[in-house]
């Protein structure tokens, strides 16, 4: 039997906007259906941080030779670290029909819609610069400098919204599922995807 | 200030299929935000129609008039009645930044898309033929010959799908509502209606 091939849905948007949050929400939903991609990264887990269920946690040594082998969908160098997501898992599910959902970083999305242009590239966005700054101080992570510099490539980011399908706002993290789960149940009744399917019927019936 | 243009959604599919059951139970919901656009129609009114509710009934004289004097969106003779959609309210209503809904038969649906091609085309799908018949048959107002036909131009307007955004099926009617929603909510994210706001974000603060 055909199987329908999966969706790709791309999350991203700038550091501190809240990804990881809103990923973790979805996924804790019954029934979510979604196959997650964990990344892969040379960045140092923060507290609570799992290896092989947040990220994996890469030497820089491994990661450089999975990009020389390319195993890897995208990658990027971003505030000093790699992060990339391994393209084996991504490419079987998808043929499964599964829907694969990616939380990456704006340089990475990039790169996979280049070679996927067919996903579904969504924008997690700040309600305004202001909360996002307070986020990321908030975070307790980050030195000044760190914020400053975060502040400045998420504005860039923020330029960058074009290349995507859709811009969700995070004003809170319930409404921001919310519109992700209604942006992939709209992507499966898009008519390209399944009008095939109808015309068959017409044949057998 | 500038309202944000509300979107146009237009719901269409065979006749039988559900298309009025589907508008009631959206129509129905708390807190919709949907705005009806009632059609008007020569066929005469079934048992519980209400005129100005359900339908604007009117007879031949006063619809051609209409015709003949631009007030109509789209309009379509069908199994020998007419059917239209008068133009005013709905333009009113999308300048003010509300989402109109238009439930109207497959013939229209193609009229209103060469005027409004940025509205939101979505067809109503029988799970399958025998089950289109059947809910035509059950439905108890139609001789077989009226069956036989509309199960025809079914079938020729099935063929017609490639001009719509979107298939929901009608498999249950709660299941049809809840995709239509989710597609309401998922245009309302597309970063080509709303990259803008996000921009001129960056230039305030």
């Amino acid at each position: 039997m055909n199987v329908e091939r999966g969706l790709l849905i791309v999350l991203s948007g700038p550091s501190g906007v809240g990804k990881g949050t809103v990923r973790k929400a979805l996924f804790s939903e019954e029934n979510n259906n979604l196959y997650y991609s964990i990344s892969a990264t040379t960045r140092k887990p923060r507290e609570g941080e799992v290896d092989g269920i947040d990220y994996l946690f890469k030497e820089r040594e491994d990661f450089e030779n999975m990009i020389e082998n390319n195993k890897l969908l995208e990658w990027a160098e971003y505030v000093g670290n790699y992060y990339g997501t391994p393209v084996d898992y991504v490419e079987k599910c998808l043929s499964e029909g599964k829907d694969v959902f990616l939380e990456i970083e704006v340089q990475g999305a990039l790169q996979v819609k280049k070679a996927f242009s067919e996903g579904l590239f969504i924008f997690l966005a700040p309600p305004s610069l202001s909360e996002l700054k307070s986020r990321i101080v908030n975070r307790g992570t980050e030195t000044e400098d760190l914020i400053n510099n975060r502040m400045r490539v998420a504005k860039e980011e923020i330029e960058l919204m074009d290349a995507y399908d859709y811009v969700v706002e995070n004003d809170k993290v319930e409404n921001a599922c919310s519109r992700i789960r209604s942006i992939i149940t709209a992507e499966h009744c898009r008519r390209d995807r399944i009008s095939a399917r109808y015309k068959k019927m017409l044949e057998v019936e």
